[in-house]
């Protein structure tokens, strides 16, 4: 899911408005530091929204009020897709969102959230922690003046919302799909006319039959959406998004600027963050999905094997395709997540899946 | 793994040779609290000893010396199976270890650190955190004025080094094999002869032919202790061990005593922390086995079915055993775990599996 034209729709509120909502924050004392999160989120988004404002919480929290960041949802200080500017300009020390809104100013950024067919959220964490990816991702970011750290993670995400069952690779050919980003691109060269809108107009075009399909993110957030009172068939599972990471991005000069030990505590709460997102949506994603199939008759479908074949093979493309796009970092970042990705792939199939293939087949608990 | 033999053989140093490693912490000032954090791991041991460390260092840190914690390795202060007791007693203010090294104290102890083909890391993060986990964990640990928090995972373990290839459940039958805690009484029932000894005990016990098999982590701590030399084949995966959590337990009234930045601090350092270890391990364990079977000729196996499904039964009856054991809040425990290990493995099963096999099929990177 790119989230652009989800935001168009969210409620936006004025900056004296969101100003007036300042956190309640009884311990702060003379000469705390006040700091502004902006975020490509609207407000109460369940797990990256809520996400971003619990880790906001924490900071303030855990400083005893030294460090007090406000939250600003989507539009209520800067649209969504300027937030990372907001934080390379100074009027927002921090950003909360996702690596791969900014690939306009590095294609490589999109490896620090996910990319088809790529990592899984405990391998990313993995690669950006203990095998160098947090230091390329510095390197992109040191040209902007910002850092940035990983906050959460969707987790592998839902396959989209079909009117039709698919029953091939021949299903695809034209059919009207909403998928925006790389996702996006890798079903455009499957033969989808790939088309982006807004998450409040998805509805109504299924329904007039503008749409044939949407995807937006997993049960979790599509539940509340309405999708399935119009469309039936709930694939799995998004094979162009394998866990999607959101990012805290931090004014470098502004951390730099800080105690030390408030240094450190906007990292930690940043790496608790990515676990507690993580936990979150895969406690409720399961819990949706459920009430989804029990209450409102979806059908939950697997994509047919060529559909899955023929996406692996438009996914090397793409991932290809930007490693050669010309900019040297891009290239360094694409190579290190390919080299990575090997490596820790090693790990899952030959222990991951193994021990959840015998368990699934196995163990049945009643 | 269950650790107890290990630390025998571990390095024993005084208290007074231990106090005299206090950490450097130039910014220390007045008034400061200084508190002991009591491991059951040897000192520096990979993943688990070092992440209880970074864990120590980390809250020294973001507190900037405010609460600053000085770690005992294994038998420095106590002995690695008084640590829990050394926190009930407040001769320590934290442990750091597994919970179910305290079953003795309560049977649903098992649970929170993981249990023969139980949750994996994620899974189990997701129900302490956002499924009702954490409150029975604390109600069990509310009887010793303790609280304990998810600080680490191995993620699935390795199955054991075996001397010779195992062709079926038939080579089970009289196997001695080093295999404690709860995977052992899973081995005990499919008819190996359970044996326990310590870490450095193993590899003489494997080459004069004492033993015939052992299991201790994974190949990022197995690795260092050499036991490739006199058994070739490593099985995987751990169907008894699928993701095992560190803990780190707090003495409750010191906890409610400190400030309430600081009880915020110690908690969002432990969840980093269980972010931390799990991608330490995920990290360095496919590297470690990359050296295993390049460098020194070890053969890679995976368990014949009849013995993953032999497995399987003997886990469900042993579950079927702790819950039935007449203590309700076990009762209580293990019927949270199961009802919503039902919960996730619909997601795990429906969404992240799918992908896994996609990509293991259709994707390879040169």
């Amino acid at each position: 899911m790119k989230r652009r034209e989800f935001f168009k729709s969210a409620s936006v509120a004025t900056i004296g408005a969101a100003a007036a909502t300042t956190l309640a924050a009884p311990a702060i004392a003379q000469g705390n530091i006040n700091w502004r999160m902006v975020t490509t989120w609207p407000k109460n988004f369940p797990g990256l929204g809520v996400g971003a404002q619990r880790l906001a919480d924490r900071i303030t929290k855990a400083s005893g009020g030294r460090l007090t960041i406000e939250v600003f949802a989507a539009n209520e200080m800067v649209p969504p897709l300027q937030a990372l500017d907001a934080v390379i300009d100074g009027s927002a020390e921090m950003s909360h969102g996702a690596a791969y809104y900014w690939q306009n100013k590095s294609q490589g950024l999109s490896f620090f959230t996910g990319v088809p067919y790529g990592m899984t959220s405990r391998e990313l964490a993995a690669w950006v922690r203990y095998l160098g990816g947090q230091e390329i991702w510095d390197e992109i970011y040191d040209q902007f003046g910002v850092q940035g750290f990983l906050s959460g993670d969707t987790g592998t995400q839902a396959g989209g919302w079909f009117r039709n069952e698919l029953t091939g690779i021949k299903d695809i050919e034209g059919l009207r799909f909403r998928t925006p980003g790389l996702g996006g691109q890798v079903w455009s060269k499957l033969g989808a006319t790939v088309t982006n809108m807004a998450a409040g107009d998805i509805f109504a075009a299924l329904q007039s039959g503008t749409l044939d399909a949407a995807e937006f993110v997993g049960p979790y957030n599509d539940l509340a959406l309405g999708f399935y009172q119009v469309a039936k068939n709930y694939y799995f599972p998004s094979f162009v998004e394998p866990g999607l990471a959101t990012e805290l991005a931090v004014n470098k000069s502004k951390l730099l600027e800080l105690p030390e030990d408030l240094q450190e505590l906007v990292k930690v709460c940043a790496q608790a963050s990515y676990d507690d997102v993580s936990s979150d949506m895969y406690a409720n994603d399961p819990r949706a999905l459920q009430a989804l199939v029990s209450e409102h008759d979806v059908m939950v479908r697997r994509f047919p094997d060529e559909i899955l074949e023929a996406g692996a093979k438009a996914a090397m493309e793409l991932i290809g395709e930007i490693r050669d796009s010309g900019d040297a970092l891009t290239k360094k970042t694409a190579e290190s997540f390919v080299t990575n990705l090997n490596l820790l792939r090693t790990r899952t199939e030959g222990t991951d899946m193994p021990f959840l293939a015998a368990r699934e087949k196995y163990i049945s608990y009643k």
